[in-house]
């Protein structure tokens, strides 16, 4: 398979998602190249409505992400949210000030009646970022952790406002289940699907969990990089969430075995293959530097699926 | 006259009225004034709930407002209207970081349901300060401005968005005509009524048209400050507005001539006393400078009172 124009669609979600979507970008076209975003970590924040995922793909595209926090803008400064903290405001979630023009016109519009779709495709332009994100739905969709203390909470609530901590018994997607017509008919012409690597959880399944969209990737070449490197996430919560909720290992075969039987060729770290059976498995540095860095995995990651389905 | 305890209300808007409430509330305790604000020039953007007069007297009497700009935070950055103007947003208000938070919690708590008189109190007493702030209403009462050009339009839009320029052909009140119980049992024990040297048609007008409160004002000895010094106005459109709404003269006699009746005695400007005609006027320095000299004048406008209404 040689990936054609319009061809190469990636699922992401996360910082590294952001980072590998980066890479491609760096490589394929915006002709070539449809990145599919996590909307289920969405949700409203002094009443603005805040879209993550999108906003990392967004501003590490247009190269505006801070590197070191992986979270926001560079050179982002705290001041509303300090003051937000003053008069007694919730400030348990950080929004820098410049970032704060995003969610204030993102809210705006989208009380007005627009698509998330169209006013992330405007939003996208505005900071200089040619290729096309696509939120994955238009409508809430909320990723809902049941903990093994009995509670329910929102992503955010979990990971920002509790740091992660609590054990989580079960991942749940509430809300919407259409994707949006952009997102359908990018799946549908996909020749190779990537799913970046990211938390399969709450960055991927919440994609997958769109009505159809499964089945779609389910008949697509399709090639997963693997998040756990080493026994461990490069970020964020998902060896406890393998562990917690699937009983599975934290490893890249831990990972495959909860995409089950989905993915039919797999990126990992070097070392990371040997308990890998029955799927074409490729290992490289899968930790992503710089940008020149991520478009190096981007490269091997299309050559590797070229040889793969050819 | 002797005002005791809770017994001089202020009726205020704009940057003249929050510099003379900066004044009263240097000489009068918290159980010895009551300041009753203008929401008439309230509006949304952005989707926040904006109350402009309210806060620039808030951040007044905190002692945090601008003294050059006379609106908004001194100090204050615009990084994320600076944000919001590059991502093609509506620029044409400028809110500062800082105040921005004090927006999204006031938006924030009204759409959970809290009344502005609440939320006021409880900004008011964040940023530290002692006095009670009521707004005049808690529901949207708006300023309307019906031009000679035939447009109709809200108070920013023509001050800010079109810099006050366009002719004025009549000033309405539109929306909920209750005041709050907190201003109607102020003004009802009120025993002296300052009306602050505002706008009279934007500032103190819309409070006196909510329901039952210019007749308890006229039942009261009230003093006004002109806000017209040497026939023009200190700040802002009024000059032009005594002209184009109501063909008086640009002077404290027209802004007498405006309020008929209403007013028992004024204070104006050294020299500014001669056209007026059976009102007793206090002639003194009436432009405000930092906090002593706003005390200076309180302390004169009331013990003019107290000669006046004995």
């Amino acid at each position: 398979m040689s990936p054609r124009a319009g061809r190469v669609v990636v699922l992401a979600g996360g910082i590294g998602g952001a980072r590998l979507v980066d890479g491609l970008a760096a490589v394929l076209g915006p002709d070539a190249l449809t990145i599919i975003v996590n909307t289920g970590d969405d949700f409203e924040h002094l009443g603005l409505w805040i879209s993550p995922d999108v906003d990392t793909v967004m501003y590490t595209l247009a190269g505006l992400s801070d590197r070191e926090r992986g979270w926001g803008l560079a050179g982002e400064t705290f001041r509303a949210m300090e003051g937000v903290a003053k008069l007694g405001g919730p400030s348990w979630f950080g929004l820098g000030d410049r970032d704060l023009a995003t969610h204030l016109v993102r809210t705006d519009r989208r009380r007005r009646g627009e698509r998330l779709t169209d006013i992330t495709a405007s939003l996208s332009q505005a900071v200089g970022v040619a290729h096309h994100i696509l939120p994955m739905s238009d409508s809430p969709r909320q990723t809902r952790l049941h903990l093994h203390d009995g509670r329910t909470l929102d992503f955010q609530q979990w990971l920002v406002g509790e740091h992660g901590a609590p054990a989580v018994r079960a991942v749940e997607y509430e809300g919407a289940r259409g994707p949006t017509p952009e997102v359908l008919a990018a799946v549908t012409r996909a020749e190779l699907v990537v799913l970046a690597p990211s938390n399969p959880y709450v960055s991927i399944d919440p994609i997958l969990s769109l009505e159809g969209i499964r089945s779609i990737v389910d008949s697509k070449p399709t090639i997963a990089l693997s998040p756990i490197v080493r026994g461990r996430a490069v970020k964020g919560p998902l060896a406890a969430m393998l562990r917690d909720v699937s009983s599975l290992a934290a490893s890249a075969a831990g990972v495959l075995a909860h995409y089950g039987g989905l993915v039919d060729a797999c990126v990992v770290e070097h070392g990371d293959a040997s308990d890998i059976e029955g799927t074409p498995t490729f290992e490289t540095s899968t930790i992503m530097g710089d940008r020149s860095d991520r478009a190096r995995l981007a490269r091997e990651v299309l050559a590797f699926a070229e040889r793969t389905f050819a």
